[in-house]
């Protein structure tokens, strides 16, 4: 296993600006293992609801054409998002569903970690399955262990700060990092 | 089961124009047994994603707010809608979101079937039970059966006169309505 | 709401003698509201793998004919059952897959409520999403909330004494079952 | 990619003799890739049912060690199995369940596709996804692309001769055996 850089980017799927996953995303690149650097994709905002019409007229978004070319020059991707109502956040999916269209689809074949903290002890578990079905379609190389599920997450934060204060989450993050750059390395 | 009559409202998945999808909720006014009026809830094309910032800031979309006082008002809901990526499209789950936070949700306790219609054979079962389980969450009172799961939906439309064709479909369309109609009778 | 008699049977997924799940089962009857008795069926341990060869050849194993009949008694069913491997365990899949070829398939149309515990925090989320989508195939009613998700459930039991010490534990399982109760009444 | 040859081995979630699935994993040693070999793991039929306490008296079933022997010698392993019940088949999630206790666990980092064949037009679409969650606990490498769902698979075999005729389907095969072997050649 080569230790050749590594350019890895996020994906966040919460909008809201004090959000506990954009917390998580935030500590990630100070969290990088040596010759890994971690930045954050444009956010997914003010991207406006897939519409096949809304594409042949209009073409594709400009954040999702921007999205896609850091993707393409990445060599994986972290998503860190929410789980609302049992599933991905309406957001996500909708820049999921952009991005699925794009000609030269930026995610085929990249390798992927997903991240999800709540507010309730499951931690976002019943999000990521479903975003790996998504994935699947994508055809993305999606890393199956270790999974991070932040439970309780509010305890782990200093919200004022925007800083992530848990020892243990910070730990394991740093080793699930550890981990995707050796799948990355491996499978990418 | 009394024959008291109801009143059903279609919440549409997709959102351009000439959907498939469309056709299909289009075609069910007209195929609903007697005492059971259905009617297209407002679309969800304009709905900004959701973000908790902006809930603080501007309150909740006036179509979020239309659409659940036209559920409010309703016995039942079908949803028709597409499969994008393995699931839910973001549009539709974006819809979900915002109406989940609203005061006195309004799909709590609702009776709902689904329809999903693809070009592929699998006919969108891959969403109708991401669907379900967000559902879970709504606490909806979801209809076990009959499914509907429309494949190769393109051969079954005129799509110039944007009609359903299929015999088969129609038939099968007009037992679940009646099917949902006795549901909504008993569990609603 | 009447309040005529209920009769709640329960079918517990792990074999082990010592299983979490099994002291959770086994509180339940001292926790049932008012005029509900809760038994639970028949073990599901000796009975053998589904296969049409054997069952055109042999017939029904006397287990399942057994447990059959007791879930056409009853008012509802409650499954109690470790997650295995993020799904149901595949020797309560098994006792589903014989229940589901019976004539009169007797979980048609019966309320049903879910527990999961495990040693992890999430309780076996995983596995309830599955289960649901399996009790659509056999048309059981699911009742959404509460959904009792037993986390870390090792430190909430006497093991020696096989009995469930966690008050709060206690109390929501309490909550649970006087909340099927009601829905048992209601759409049984 | 090298063109080291390759062992594969087939896993069978279906239990009677004229099994459909059967008959597609029967046809597929004579579809292979050169310099692919496939060959039939032991039966799961004679399998008991999990129970830690059986794990601890009586150790692991001797098909157990056979199969999972026979996995450790192989580059990859292609299961082919029906949907029982909007899932997979109680006795394949029975034969998971052990191996996945087993030391050494076999499965680990093991290259995966999966085929499945019902007699519905879905073709046990909805089988596939609960085996993908189950096999990210296991932590397999599973293929993501072409999926095989065989639908109306009835139309598609001479159940007396025991063979598969449909050509589209046999070509279908041969190409994802293909790219099955390709896969096992990058991330095995």
């Amino acid at each position: 296993m080569s230790d050749k850089p590594l350019k890895i980017v996020t994906l966040l799927g919460s909008l809201r600006k004090g959000s506990y996953n954009g917390i998580v995303a935030n500590a990630l690149p100070g969290l990088a293992p040596e010759g890994v650097t971690i930045e954050a994709l444009p956010s997914i905002r003010d991207i406006p609801l897939y519409d096949a019409d809304r594409q042949q007229d209009e073409g594709f978004p400009a954040q999702i054409e921007a999205i896609a070319e850091q993707i393409r020059q990445a060599d994986g991707v972290i998503i860190v998002t929410p789980e609302y109502n049992y599933s991905v956040p309406g957001g996500l999916k909708n820049a999921i569903d952009w991005i699925s269209r794009l000609p030269n689809q930026p995610l085929a074949g990249k390798p992927v970690a997903i991240q999800t903290s709540s507010m309730g002890p499951v931690g976002g578990a019943r999000c990521q399955y479903h975003l790996r079905q998504i994935l699947v379609f994508l055809d993305c190389q999606v890393m199956n262990k270790p999974e991070f599920m932040g439970g309780v997450i509010q305890s782990k934060v200093d919200e004022q700060k925007g800083t992530l204060t848990d020892t243990s989450t910070i730990e394991f993050l740093g080793k699930q990092l550890s981990a995707f750059a050796d799948y990355v390395r491996r499978v990418g």
